[in-house]
């Protein structure tokens, strides 16, 4: 159930409201947009009658939406929703006009390479850093990354080059340790579905990078991000890496159409990431440029200085000189759509 | 297996290797590229020894492929092909510099329909006619396409505005009259596997589109095609439509990674359809703009004056306005990347 | 469009029916259960208004079914249908209390093979040999099968040991001759969407085995069938044969809910072929058994005297020894369900 | 890498091997089966040298397997392992001769909705209590369950009718209540990837359900496994529910292929989940039927005394009716294939 409040309400009309809902053991959401305040109500909405609620001063209507996307969708935040990103000495913005770029490897190895990486995509333009200092890994005998050490390297090269952080947080514990490294916690294809995670990560106020998971559906997704939004944090990037389908010849299949799906049916950032929506090198460049042809506002792209020689993601990892390349091509990409990047 | 001539191989040298293949009872499908000659086996190859045909004269190498695509690849022809149709007084060219586009109805309903639709896709710069005469539609009490009536309607509004038409061919006993009123023949998803029409098609001399099957793997869609190249048809595009997996709000998943995958393994042009690749209004024009983004060389819109009362695939039609625009938008973007539309 | 008729209706009430229908442009199916007459419409309904015919003599009510299953429907036919197959001396019941077996090589290879499995399978208890003269082949580089040659074979060896023959057939153009020498005639995965072939499968009495498309839904699988049995030919065989899924550890998924789902919606008889399900020998029995267990009708078991050297699908092929304890076990299950074999 | 003991060796032989892996910062999981012990080496094995340890006295080989499935392998764990429930005054076995049986509510509703389900259930033969009180929901605005409360109350209703209790557990700070009141711990399909609570699981001893994600490969799915036995718990239960596919008619596609692959690649029990797998009550039984028939050593039954009104799954929840006519039919399959029920 969601409550439209008329463009001349009060906040003492929006506090008789909630008031009201707390009587009956109900939740508000209050999400004020430029024009007008919604509220969307949480709880057993068995026991009320809408009509008690319709007949308030400065309500307008009394939407009753089944099992729907309360928080993230556009039909009650018409704008696009704008993630900030605080570095010391700038804001990254994220759904903004300028399409933002995420470059780094797929897992920390050591200082040095963190460092190297680091130089080298902000050299091509990239703002933010990504790397996976804590890996799921499908096999619990393979490498799962360097952890807190791998945090620390990240930040490290991340502060010198005047780059944000992402990267992946598995687990509610870890939730504070890598808060206090990174800027933006990615929530992983596997995880998408761990709900105790993603209340959790609701609870803190930094920007969420919420990953589909392998087989999730478009309004599945958006339900997850429903579990982030309802807790308060209303910092959400969707991030398209592929589903699986049964073509064997790509890693995964990149969902265009998720694109702009999520542009329309939400008001938050999508992020498109070519490197595992395709799993192969030859395929990220145009991928990446059809993401942004459809309205990507960000992009994740694994980098590497020597990617043969990658531990992980080889396969699906650009090279310096080709992020670079592909930076260019993304110019006229984003300035034919009215875009920077 | 394939042979490599040498670039300074003479025509006899190419004479004498099909003999000494007669022999052992095989064919051969010579490829002549700008600047070299590639010699397809086709047979029984368990029977001959390469080493026989290395020593010929003119002879640069044999090399054995395991089930490859032989006359598609890319390996054996370097550059792009590119795809002529023939009108009257203009040739059209798929798979150039120019993306081309291909506009229409899902289904022809009457002469009044189709000369309208016609003159505004072109109006609109499209300069390829798309319309349903034969539909194979799931439920045989279904309408099934006005047919002979349908095509002539559709040439007459197609030589009226100076467009090229393409429609399906459902079976090979009508490709003659299909062949008679279109310039390019359709092989619908449905129909990918039907090997029979395939071969069929490989013995005109018209361009076939062939649609990818509804989960048709990417190497089974280019062993597709090598049914009518193998038969002598080097004309084909390709048609990524979209495939069929769990997401239930879009009616296909367009495979955005198919365009560049094609357009590294073969030579061949590449053609869009993402209407039926999300079965979404909405979803139309950002696809569109993602596949030529991704190196499409031809877009197929659905495309009605009144989308919302078409026979079929009303949800997912453009109106001649909505055409117009995705027309506009497409210019930015093939600049972009050094086409033109 | 269905029009029921009551239990006491003539056939002239019928005949007064079909004659109205004909006014305007309509068909009519005639199915005549043991307890009532269902007619089913077929043709551009928009026309007619349904309580026209309601007030008809004999007319018990008038169903609107939108795109449905008319012929196939177990609403219209609450009695399992038997597909019986003619054979000199005797007659196989598909559907019966009996569960039928076809087993057979994957593509007949020479006389002496063929021979040897008719024998092999006869003795262990089957009653219809398959085998494949006419192959479907991903590439048309491969072995398409020994075509009419194969079908001499494969009848002199089933003639031999008093067994049914079925068999693939590819196009409308070989319909009479593989009905010629085949007593089943297949519709193979990759032409269940063939509506020509279908169409002119319904225009003969020999029983036609349908297996279902590799990603077709049950529902698109029902209406195919539909296309057969509009045309008039009413012994249809469904034969689930796995769907393509993400898993790659088996060649498909084998859709046992499927087999259930079936005999719930149609009255027809319900084939597994277990060897393509799995494309493992080591699955192959389970599944088989799985099938029974489900309630399938008949089953098509991959054999060979040598599968580990059999020219096709040698992966999952059983000996003729794994084939015999195959038949064992199933004794068990069968009269574990009220049913021989 | 795994290090094959010989028949005789000694456990002074199995210490010495132990030992020098920990020299080398590796673990060791001893696995002992009736007539061999292997050694399965844990860590970055990139350090050591397989030489060294072949040349240990009572070693018989060291295989090098890439990324195995190691303690959950038929190869070197040749016999079914049988996991045990120890209720207060009998043995429930799961993986012998007799096929059990899970049934109960999808969701605890109240103590007499419980307890009548509990009543009934052990009526029909079942001695496993199943009921979600943790449920993981699409939407964060739904019911999420009982909770602690509804341990309680299964607890209380288990105990009564003398039932084991399986119930889902959806976060490593729940583990140990839930353990208290269950003894068998469910990891649902949507945290089969979520390796965190899979490794804490593997610090507990009770035995642990785990169901296969909603897209999960099957190797996938046994490297899971691997995350708990790999930290001690040895009690594994794989969990079929069906999978995701493009099959709208179906809730999901139950792969029973999946059955005999586990039974094959692993020597731990497989429970099917009908229930799930189809969606549809019509299919329980038959699809039940058929995991039996193909080799399942546990089955979960949804069920209700008014499945129409049960809270969540009522279209795929049986009557206790229903699950009483399932019980009976299941004796004839069971004997058929030498288990009981």
């Amino acid at each position: 159930m969601i409550i439209v409040m008329k463009q001349n309400s009060t906040t003492s009309d929006i506090s008789s409201v909630t008031e009201k809902l707390k009587l009956h053991d109900l939740s508000a959401h209050i999400s004020e947009g430029v024009s007008q305040t919604i509220i969307g109500v949480i709880g057993d909405k068995s026991k009320i009658n809408p009509s008690d609620f319709e007949v308030l001063t400065g309500v307008k209507e009394v939407v009753i939406v089944t099992d729907a996307h309360k928080l993230s969708n556009r039909v009650f935040h018409p704008e696009n929703s704008v993630v900030k990103v605080q570095l010391k000495d700038k804001v990254i913005e994220i759904g903004g006009d300028k399409v933002q770029v995420m470059a780094g490897p797929c897992a920390i190895e050591d200082e040095d390479q963190i460092m190297k990486i680091a130089k080298g995509v902000s050299e091509c333009g990239a703002e933010i850093l990504r790397g996976g200092a804590y890996k799921p890994r499908t096999s619990p005998y393979d490498f799962q990354g360097l952890g807190l050490e791998g945090l620390k390297m990240m930040r490290k090269a991340a502060d010198k080059y005047n780059l944000a952080v992402v990267t992946e947080v598995l687990d509610e514990k870890d939730i504070e340790e890598v808060a206090t490294y990174a800027d933006i916690l990615q929530v992983g294809a596997r995880n998408m579905y761990n709900y105790r995670l993603l209340s959790a990560l609701g609870k803190i106020d930094k920007p969420i990078l919420l990953k589909r998971g392998l087989s999730a559906e478009l309004k599945e997704w958006i339900m997850a991000s429903e579990y982030i939004l309802s807790e308060g944090n209303k910092n959400v990037i969707y991030c398209e890496r592929g589903v699986r389908t049964f073509e064997p010849a790509t890693r995964n299949t990149f969902d265009i159409n998720a694109i702009p799906y999520l542009k329309t049916e939400t008001h938050l950032p999508v992020c498109a990431d070519p490197s595992h929506g395709t799993g192969k090198r030859a395929l990220v460049a145009p991928v990446a440029r059809a993401a942004v042809a459809a309205g990507a506002d960000v992009l994740m792209i694994e980098t590497h200085y020597d990617p043969d020689n990658a531990k992980s993601d080889a396969m699906q990892t650009l090279s310096l000189e080709q992020f670079g390349d592909l930076m260019s091509e993304l110019k006229g990409i984003t300035s034919a759509i009215g875009r920077s990047i």
